[in-house]
C-alpha cells in the first residue's frame, strides 16, 4: 500500500518529520510518500497561509494523481486539516485530515481531551475542525504561543510548555488525553505522556493507520455530492 | 467611502452583476470598485475551486492594499464567503462577507429563511457557512442544480427553476423569505420576489450596506488574535 | 429616511443619548425619531421590566404607524431586544433589535467576542439574545453590576468597572471584540476601545446602520408567518 | 395547598376550561384558584398579544400576591409561557407555564413527540419553549390553523384537524406522543388519545400536578440572579 | 398509590435513605414500596457498575411486575438514571429517574443550576444525562471526590464539602439551584439549603412527586416505539 | 496482534458472521478471537436486551483478561455499542464500538450519510451514538423493519428492502454513504454498494482496522478519569 504524506508548507524537515511519525504506526508493508509543497509557505500559521497551504495541497495531490505510482490514499500533514475537503475531490483514493484522525482516535481513549496548538492565534481554527466533527463537547483547545518555525530541529525544547499547559487542560478542563495540534511535534510524544501520565496523541501517526483502514476496506470519497472529482484543473486560468 | 466588490472568479461579466447590484442599495456617494480575480478559475463550484478563489481574494486584496487609493473596506462577492477569514487577515478596513451578510439581513425581516444555491454540489458549503453563524435552527439550504457558467448572461432564465424550488422552501420547511444562493443572481430578486410573496435577499447588496455601516462606526477586523495581520506575503515562496 | 429610536422606558435622558449614538453613525441625509415610552418604567432591569418594556414598545409604535410621517424603519433601542418580534407585527417598516444588531456587527470583526451587560441579574436575558442568534460559540457574557439608573448623567464613571471586566473578557475568554450590554453606554466607546485595544461596539449605533441598510434594500418583515401582521390593537380590552 | 391558575387573556371560558382541566389531576385537597386577565387581549395569538398577556400576567399575580389568601403557587396557562419568567420575579411561590410541564411530562413517557399547537403563526412561539429548555432533538411542533377563537366553546370540533396531524406526528417525524399546544383543548385528550393510541399531554393538567410537588418539595424559585424579586410595580408609571 | 423506589444496588440503607426521601414529598396516601437489588453491586460508582445495575433494575421491576400488588409506578434512585430506559420497557405504569426528575425541577426554580455528585468519576454519567434532556446551557456538573460508600451512615459528614462545591457553583458558574447528585445524599438538603441560600434538590423527593402527577394524569409510557414492551425476559438464557 | 471479536449476545452465527467481516479488512497477522456472551439475550432488539448485553460485555471481557492470552484490543459488535463505555474500564487494552468506528469511517468519506439499521424501535438507540459523537448534522437514522433474528442465516434476502431505504436516503436526505446498522449485514455490503453507487460501510470491519491503528499508536484507555479501572468484580454479589 502507497500513502503519501502532503505537508502543505515548503519546509521539508517537516515533511521528514510528519512522515517518520507515520511510519511509527504504520504497517510495516505500507510504502510512505513524502510531498512537499512545491511553493506556498513556509508555515501555516494563519488564514493566508492557509489559503496558500489548501492550494499547494491540491496541486501536490494532483501531481502524484497523475503519477505512474498513484498513491492509494493521502494524509494532509497540516493541523487544521488545510484543503482537505479539496484534496477528497482531487484524488481518487481517501484522504484522512491529521486533526479529524487525531480527533477520533482521542475520543476513543477519552471521554474528554483537549488539544495543544500553536501558536496561539490559530486556536480558532482548531476549533473549527472540532466544531465541523461536533466534538465541542469533549474537546477544549489549548495553545502554546510559540511560531511554528520554532520546529524546524524538532520540538523536545518545547516539552516544558506543553507539560504545563497539558496539566492546565488536565485540572481544569477534566481532559482525559491530549492530543499534539501541529504537524513537527510527534518527538514530544514520549516525553509528555511520561510527563502527564495519560495518552498523547499524533495526528499524522493517527491518520496513517486510518487511512491504511480505509484502503483494507476498499472505501474511497464517495462522488455522489459534495466530494464529486472535481472540474480539470486545466479550468484554472489566468484571466 | 470606497468599497471593493471581490469577484474571486476570472469571470468580469459575474464582478460586473455583482457590483450592478451593490450599487443597486449603496449610498449615493459610495464608489464601488470592481475588483476580477486576475488568475484562478472561472467560476466557483467545487472545494478545489475554492482554494483557488480563496488565494484570488487574498492576492487581490494584497494588491487593493498596496495601491495609492486603498478601499476602506471589501466585500466578497462569492458565495460560501470563500477566503473570508483571510481577506480579514490582508486588509486593513473590514471585510464583509455575501452570504455572512444575505444570513444576517434573513434573520432581520424572518424568523426562517431558505437559502437556495447552485448547482447542488456545493450545498454544504452553503450549509458550512450557515453553521459557522449558529444559524441551522433558522436556516435551510436548497438547491437548484445548475452551473455557475449557467449565469454567464443573466439568471432570468431560471426563474422558474429558482420559483418552484422557493414554493418548495415556503411549504416544506416554512421559509419566510429566500436569500440567493450564488453571485450571479441579482436580477432574480424582482421576479421571485413577486412569485413568491415573501422578501428575496441578494448578499452583495446586503454586504455592501453592511460594510458602509462598519466604516460609518469606524469599525474594522479586531488584531487580537484570529485576524490579527498575517505574516507578509513575501513569505510565500517557491521551495 | 426617517427611523425612529424606540426606547422602551420613560427615562427620556436614555432615549436622548441613544439618539445621540445613533447619529453618530447614521447617514447625513436620515432623520431620528426620538420615541420615549409615555407608560412603562423608568429602567428596564428584570424580567418584570420587560413585559411593561415590550408592550411600551408595541404602543409606541402603533402611535407612529398612526402618525401622518411613518418611520421606514425602527430601531429598539434596550439590550436585551424587549419586544422586538411584537414590533416587527405592528411596523410597516423593518425593526431592528439594538442586540442583534450589535451582535451580528461584532461577528464580523471578532472570531469571539464579550457582552458586557448591566446590572449582573440580567445576564441571562442577554444570552437569550445570544442564543437565539446561535452564537453561542463565540460570545461570551459577562457584567458589570450596577444598576441602570447609573446612567441617568452618562457612563464615563463606570470606564474601570467596564475595563476591568473587559481586561477579563480578553484574557480568559479570548474575546477579541467587546459589546456594550446596554444603552446608555455610548459615551464609553472611545475610552473603553483605547483602554482595551480592541473594537468596542454600541449597538443602537450598529442597530441604525443596518435599518438604514434595510430601507436601501427596500427590505421589510415578511408577513408570511411569524411576523404577519398582528390583530389590530382595539382587542386589546377591558374585560 | 392554594394554586393559582392564570389565565393571560380575557376570556373567563377558558379559564374555566384550564381550571377543569387542572382538575382533572389534581389532589383533591388542592384549591385552584381561578384568575383572568382583568385587561389585554380575548387570546394570544400572536406576539403583540404576547406582549399584552405578559403584563396581565404579572399584574394578575401582584394582585394575588396582595391578597388576603396568597397563592402557594402558580400555573400559567397559556401555551408558549407568556410572562413566566417575570411571574416568577413577582410570586413568592414557584410558577409552572403550562408549556414547560407539558415538554417535561411528554419526555417522561415518549421519547420523541410532537406538540400541535394553533394557530400556525405561533408556530415557532412553541418552538422557542422548546429550544430554550434543550429539546430540539425529541420535540417537532405542527400546528392546526385554526384560530383560538374556535374554542370558545370548546374543541371537540376540531378532533378530525387534530387527528390529521397527530397522525402526520407519528408517521412522519417518529413522534410517540402528542402535546396540545394550547389552553383551550382539554376536552380532546381522551378522543385524541384513543384515535392515535399514544399518551395525549395537556398541559395545564401536567403543570398543576408540577406545581404540587414543587409546593411538596417545599421549593421556590429562586432570589440568587435571574429571578430575584423585581422592583416594586410602583415603579411603573407614566412619564 | 403505590409506588416503588427501585435502587439498582445492593445496600438497603441506601434503599431506605431513598425512601425516607419520597416519604417527605409525597402524598399522604402514596404507598412507598422498597426495591433493593438482590444482586449486583453494592454501589454503583462506574460504568461497570452501571451494567450490574441497569440489570438489577430491570430484573426487580419485572418480579415487581409479577407481583400480586403491581406498583402503579417505579421510581429509580440512582444518579445517572441508570436503567432507567429498560425499566420503561418492563414497567407497565410510568417510570422516572431521580436524574431527569432533579433537573427539570431544578430548571423551573433556577435559570442556571449546578449538580454535584461523587464521586469524581461519575462527572461524565451525569453529564450524559444532562445532555440528554438537552440542558447542557443552565447546567453545570461538579463533583466532590468521595465514594458512594462513604454514604451507609449518612452523608452529613460531608457538608463542609459540598458546601464547598457549592460555593464554587454559585461564584464561578452562576448557579442558582443546587442538585444534590447521589442517591444518599438527603439529609443534606436542609444543611446545604441554609449554607448557601439557594435551592437544593433531591431527586427522589423530585421524582416522586411527578411520578405521582403522572399517575394522577393516567399518563404511562408510550408503546409507539422506542420503549414498546420488550421482549419477555424468559428470552435470555444460558447459550 | 490478537483481537477479541465481542458479541453481546447469545448467537454463535452472528460472532462467526461479524468475525469474517473483521477478517476481511483486518492485517494478515491479526488473530481474531471470537467471544459469544455465555449468558444473556439471543439477540440486542430493546433496552432491555441492552442491559443483558452491556452485562455479557464486560464478563466475557473480564474472562478474556484473566485469560492466558489476553487480547491486544477488544471490538464490540453489535450496533449501539451497547457496553463500551463499561469494557473500557474492564478491559487493559484500548476498545473501539462497531458503531463509532462506522460512522468515524464514514464521514472521512462522505459528508452525509445514513445509518439503516433494524428493527425500527432501535432507532434511537442508534440515534444516541450519533449525538455522543456529535455527528447529528451529518448522519441520518432510517430503519428497516424486520428482527435480528432475521439474520440468522445472512441478510441477502433483506437486500430489497434495505436499497429501498438507501434510495431514500440518498433522495430525501443527501446521503453520500450507507452505513449498516446492525452486526450481521457485513454480507450487504457488496450488493448494496452496487445497487446505490455509494460507500457501504460496515463496523465491524471498520472497528478491526481502527483497533489495529490503536495497537499500533500503544494507545490505550485513558485512566485518568471516566474510564479508570473499574472496582474488581467480586464486588458484584448477591445481597
Amino acid at each position: 500500500m502507497r500513502i503519501a504524506i502532503v505537508n502543505p508548507n515548503t519546509t521539508q524537515s517537516m515533511t521528514q518529520a510528519a512522515a517518520a511519525s507515520a511510519g511509527s504506526a504504520a504497517r510495516s508493508d505500507t510504502v510512505l510518500i513524502e510531498v512537499t509543497a512545491s511553493t506556498g509557505v513556509a508555515s501555516v500559521e494563519s488564514h493566508v497561509d492557509e489559503a496558500w497551504g489548501a492550494l499547494s495541497v491540491v496541486t501536490e495531490i494532483e501531481r502524484c494523481e497523475a503519477s505512474a505510482e498513484r498513491p492509494d490514499a493521502y494524509v494532509v500533514a497540516c493541523f487544521g486539516d488545510t484543503g482537505v475537503s479539496a484534496a477528497r475531490e482531487a484524488a481518487a483514493g481517501p484522504v484522512v485530515g491529521m486533526t479529524e484522525a487525531a480527533l477520533m482516535t482521542a475520543s476513543l481513549v477519552a471521554h474528554r481531551f483537549a488539544v495543544i496548538t500553536m501558536p496561539k492565534r490559530t486556536l480558532r481554527q482548531s476549533e473549527q475542525v472540532v466544531r465541523n466533527l461536533g466534538l465541542e463537547h469533549r474537546c477544549t483547545v489549548l495553545a502554546v504561543d510559540e511560531t511554528v518555525a520554532e520546529l524546524a530541529e524538532g520540538s523536545l525544547h518545547l516539552l516544558d510548555l506543553f507539560t504545563a499547559e497539558g496539566r492546565l487542560a488536565l485540572d481544569a478542563y477534566d481532559a482525559e488525553a491530549i492530543v499534539l495540534g501541529c504537524a513537527g511535534l510527534a518527538d514530544l510524544v514520549g516525553p509528555l505522556q511520561a510527563a502527564l501520565g495519560v495518552p498523547v496523541i499524533e495526528g499524522v501517526a493517527a491518520a496513517v493507520t486510518i487511512a491504511e483502514g480505509l484502503v483494507a476496506q476498499s472505501l474511497t470519497t464517495s462522488r455522489a455530492l459534495t466530494w464529486a472529482r472535481s472540474s480539470s484543473p486545466s479550468e484554472a486560468v489566468s484571466a
